[in-house]
């Protein structure tokens, strides 16, 4: 359950010609009727957006933030592409336009993929068709764009929050390139509540902050990231629960996204506390989550308390080491900048092993200053990633 | 030849009981006649600095920058051990003053190692006499002194370079955490130029700054990192090319570590060109050599100059990416922000896939910008740092 499920949506996905290999790479999500629905959207923050990113924010500035749908594609990333990159993104817009009404100017793309690979348009307007027939608003079609977004990815990540008359849904593609500031991945989340665009905006952008931008794989960030938001208004107009209904469906998927990284076999959840106040508190859970060594210590399930130390260190915060303490799965492994306890027991030793092999690593870092917190979940780096991304071809 | 090269130098390895292996564990270079000589050092930029580091800054300021020698440990980092940890390194220290004279306080001490684990000073102290039994001027010291500095190293890294009437040596140690800050990396470089403790002091910072400062391997930064440097006196006192002396002996070292990178198989040598100034070109140049899909291509031998204009976009300065031209081993890829050429004939990509399965890539970035340029050597990520570091024990 997941775009569909919130009253006035419908959405497909099928394969139009990109992927070489015949799997799924286009989907479309929309309204309903065909009639404009309120929309917001958050883009990657870099100076080389891709050419999606260009004509998005155009078509939603110019549309006084009301668009039919978006369009999104896995399997070439139309980054780097130029004008005739652009072109290309507008001529699928006006591919959509002419399947579910209105015009291009109504609605949104978001692609992913390759970087720097001239876009097949010919192929995907001819192939277009199949993606205007996939469409409907039944559970099955949502499920099919989540597939058809899909690029490294090992499973379709979708979420569903239902609220009080209204519900949220999402679907979104993780993989790679997940860093601080989104990087490629793109999602989708929907909902039948009555809300303006100012509050689907700032909804958005605050669940975005706290969710998308907290998780990281390989720090890379992409020239492609989109979350794209829209409201159909069929529902009530919500509470101040809608704002975490679109906060738990976006932790939901930026959880999913996370778990299934690219080449990655662990979940790490970097908590660092105590911290003189919330900026403090997420550069160093950046920092930590961020760091190789920590990625690798995590790769073998090693409760390496040592280099998460230098982390606070190396990130230059003025943290007195001798007021740190650091636990991994619930267990004090450090304080006051040493090994905790002095040692351990056979018997406790055996417990923490234990409790790192899980698929999810808690690690909790109290720096003794204050009282903020902040929380950024990290992925191991396996062996698959390197094979993955050592070549392109 | 290194750091016995310059007159007035001794050096030494041994094993003295700190790696369980029984591998060297231990050197000492000093000056031959156990006098004090003009010292310099810099140390990691980190609020958690290991007990050697906080030991050697209290001994350089309180020695009037004149030291006897420098001691070296490798297998156990001395970090994260609090006043136990310091009391140690102090200890190591008094052992060196007994075997060659002074007081504990004319000594330095750098280490590296696991980080958090109670160094083994009483194991390294009934050891202690191997490593002053070690000690030589001859070339072989100098060597064994090399090695015993080593960690996950496969090979020892000296330099030496003569000047007119002087010369200046070294040794370092480095592999992984190697980042913007130096990191886990040692360093003991020698002259016999007759230079003041302050021109000693700003020709290490200076070469420190565009050698060791612009090198990365998983870009994560050590908790202490040294680089010391002794003058003798004994040769000339020397023009301006005592400076580029200093630093072409470290960019030699430098470069040794970072081709020597743990698990690495390709040095990246990433040039940042025309930008508005040198700053500007650094921090774009580390945010190419930083990246892990940049540092993947590198594995796979791939020019996939995509991720290079992502992560220059991903810096945000406002680089305009259609301004950007990028060459990989001399060859132009990009151009305005798109492939060069609009694709490539059978022959230059074959010509190109030759190049880039050299031991070292070129990689120039030109931003359009300015005049400015900074380079920053890189390596791939292999599989063998993922074994390397999964696991400490």
């Amino acid at each position: 359950m997941s775009v569909t499920a919130p009253a006035g949506f419908r959405a497909g996905g099928a394969w139009i010609g990109i992927k070489a290999g015949g799997a799924l790479d286009a989907a479309f999500v929309g309204s309903a009727d065909g009639e404009p629905v309120v929309a917001a959207a958050v883009f990657a923050t870099t100076d080389s957006p891709a050419a999606p990113i260009e004509v998005s924010r155009a078509h939603l500035a110019g549309s006084g933030r009301r668009v039919r749908g978006v369009v999104l594609t896995s399997g070439n990333a139309n980054a780097a592409t130029g004008e005739a990159g652009r072109a290309a993104a507008r001529r699928l817009l006006e591919a959509a336009a002419h399947a579910f009404g209105g015009r291009a100017e109504d609605y949104l793309i978001a692609q992913t993929g390759l970087i720097g690979i001239s876009f097949p348009i010919d192929a995907a307007l001819a192939g277009f068709g199949a993606l205007t027939a996939s469409v409907g608003v039944d559970e099955r079609s949502a499920e099919t764009a989540a597939r058809a977004i899909m690029t490294t990815d090992t499973h379709p990540k979708t979420a569903l929050v239902e609220g009080d008359g209204f519900r949220v849904g999402g679907l979104a593609k993780g993989a790679a390139m997940i860093a601080p500031q989104m990087a490629t991945m793109l999602a989708v989340i929907t909902t039948d509540a009555a809300v303006e665009a100012e509050r689907l905006d700032a909804a958005l952008r605050a669940a975005v902050e706290t969710t998308f931008n907290r998780i990281t794989i390989d720090g890379c960030s992409s020239t492609n990231d989109t979350v794209v938001a829209l409201a159909s208004g069929r529902g009530r107009s919500p509470g101040e629960e809608f704002e975490e209904a679109v906060r738990e469906v976006c932790a939901q998927l930026a959880h999913q996204i996370v778990a299934d990284a690219e080449g990655g076999s662990r979940v790490g959840v970097v908590r660092v506390l105590e911290a003189r106040d919330e900026d403090e508190a997420l550069l160093i859970a950046r920092q930590i989550a961020n760091s190789l060594l920590v990625k690798a210590s995590l790769l073998g399930g090693d409760p390496y308390w040592g280099r998460v130390l230098a982390e606070v260190g190396a990130a230059r915060r003025g943290v007195d080491p001798s007021g740190v303490r650091i636990w991994y799965q619930g267990m004090l492994v450090a304080e006051g900048g040493l090994e905790a306890r002095g040692g351990w027991s056979a018997n406790e030793h055996e417990e923490l092993t234990r409790r790192m092999a899980q698929p999810e690593v808690d690690l909790a870092v109290a720096l003794g200053r204050g009282s903020a917190s902040a929380t950024v979940l990290t992925s191991d780096i396996g062996h698959g990633y390197l094979e993955e991304n050592r070549r392109t071809s």
